[in-house]
């Protein structure tokens, strides 16, 4: 099966077992963060009613990125649907990528708690370069001798490292304008990224 | 294997990981929520005793989340049973199925917390959607392409959408009951669910 | 594939690996646990280590709920070795067999903060129900139709009953002494627990 | 299957599928160490940047124990790529790695919150316990008749056994170092692990 004697190859069953576990854990563990705050409590239901519409932003940042995570996650089963083999290569880039995903949950209760600059810039940061890593996985993985899907065509291939550049880029864009103190222009950015998302997922279908 | 130009499918193996994962997560971490009461400490054996005892409704809220995420999931692994191909539609739905599957502890803590109006109505209305995207998952996933079970009876199709439609209205129903201030009948209407749901998926297998 | 026309069978893999799920997630639940007390706090050394001796009990039960739990995965492993479809009783054994794991983090913490009678009493039954759950699903499961290992032999088959229905009655003789206020004694008993699991384990083998 | 009357063997897959599933949930732990001191709380964007400027130590550590986890990950996966069947003792063998791996958290946290001498003791103990055990998994599973890769060369098998030994080795040090009461020192030879185990893991692959 190995094609240079130097290099061992495995089947990705374990990668993705384990990989899909990480993902599973990391986008249920973003709802430890749904907390009513502790001062808090008792059976005053009109300040259960208002403490819960306060929660707002934290909701609205929970769901973003559970689709953002959920993203990433249908990208990795898209990219491994076509990668046959991996190598210690693709096992340790992806080692990398999980690791900045178990970084999310952290980086959105920071965003969660503290409406500044810093935790813009940290979040945005985070998520830019989980999604470089993404497309560094789809330019390592979707070469051969990992690929052996030869009816994939080309254009699907650039497609799968394209897609998530480009959201990576965005992200980037959203850190950027917060380091430059526009927050608020930072966070409407971030507004983009889940339509970017599913109109590069679409055009990337048209040409597979 | 593709039957339209535009449209990519993949095998519905991963997904099923996935999915597993969020659901053994979540089921899981209903137990964080059952914590004595922080300020009993010691080892006063009558106070631990009376501390367990006033747990009850807790330990009852558990249980019945539990059963019922247990009976989303048996309805997961039945419907999944007949569906061989997943599309990109297919993929959002069910991640919107888990998003608010995710939110199940937060809810439940929320109802265990708080026995009020309020608490009642989040938990009544985000079990209502989870069984509606339950009920949507089967319509949109027992449909060919997707399906490739030819000897499914009509009838079981029709009845994986109806189950848990019927369950998310009886849900809708307690909420409903529970914004017109009548709570504790809309808590009494909770305790059909288990009963129906078993009975719901009874008459489902007759079909079959 | 359905041998009667009111049944539906499934093949067993999705209840395995959502099995496996809660296995892991429970089990990893248990480190949750193992905290320094809330007020020790800063480098002092010498209060650091006598923290970590003073912890040598909850180290104790950790370990021994882990290897509980261990044992309870390895049987049940064991037992769908031979389970090649299950139906939907099968199913529900399985989900009150996992809602009483779910407990067991619950019940461990409890043990560990508490060491008097009414959480040796709590910790004792859940573990004796959990053993007798397993029994039940060894039971149930490993009858026609939905075990298909021809050269099972009868011997094994009741070994696989019979070895978590004794383990769970030690656990009950555990809970029946502290409720007779024997409580240190109760804490012996347990001691017996995994050495018989080993034996039983070890005897079911030779009869296999 | 089984060679000999008295043992039974297995198939690796739900060994294989549970222990992925604990490597994620413990990996994924760590990051719920990651917080800001409880003190801090606010809109304070300054106070925010040099609190996580504060947490740089943690942020290490979290990222070094991920990679050292995601190595014995690796290294579980690579020697289970060649064992076919398992037994009652490579399962127990197994099952006491996950129970160290379980506390890798623990000891993890112990080493952010508490710089001293006793939390290195504990931290590199625990790592190189796991590495041994690691080691012994290879010595035991790698041989006849779990293994059945007869193109395996025996070189690859040694160092399969070698290399995390190697590794446990390095832990080992490490704590006795701090025992010696020389913790900066032991903590610079933690810096050499990560390289170590690529630079085994790539001579591995050499061999193999």
């Amino acid at each position: 099966m190995a094609r240079q004697e130097s290099r061992e190859f495995y089947k990705p069953e374990r990668l993705l077992a384990f990989s899909d576990g990480v993902f599973a854990v990391a986008i249920t563990l973003l709802v430890l963060d749904l907390r009513l705050p502790a001062e808090f409590a008792g059976d005053d239901d009109a300040g259960l009613r208002s403490a819960l519409l306060a929660m707002g932003p934290k909701l609205l940042i929970f769901a973003f990125t559970f689709l953002v995570i959920g993203i990433g996650w249908l990208g990795h089963h898209r990219k491994f649907n076509y990668i046959r083999q991996v190598d210690g290569g693709l096992l340790w880039l992806n080692l990398l990528y999980l690791l900045f995903l178990c970084l999310v949950p952290f980086v959105t209760s920071l965003l969660s708690e503290h409406s500044g600059r810093t935790s813009s810039i940290v979040y945005a940061g985070v998520m830019a370069l989980l999604m470089l890593l993404s497309a560094g996985l789809s330019a390592y993985g979707l070469r051969a001798p990992y690929l052996s899907a030869p009816d994939l065509r080309p254009g699907a291939r650039q497609d799968m490292i394209v897609s998530p550049f480009l959201t990576g880029v965005i992200f980037l864009a959203s850190a950027a304008l917060a380091l430059g103190e526009r927050v608020s222009l930072a966070h409407w950015v971030l507004v983009l990224i889940v339509p970017a998302s599913v109109w590069f997922g679409s055009r990337a279908r048209k040409i597979a």
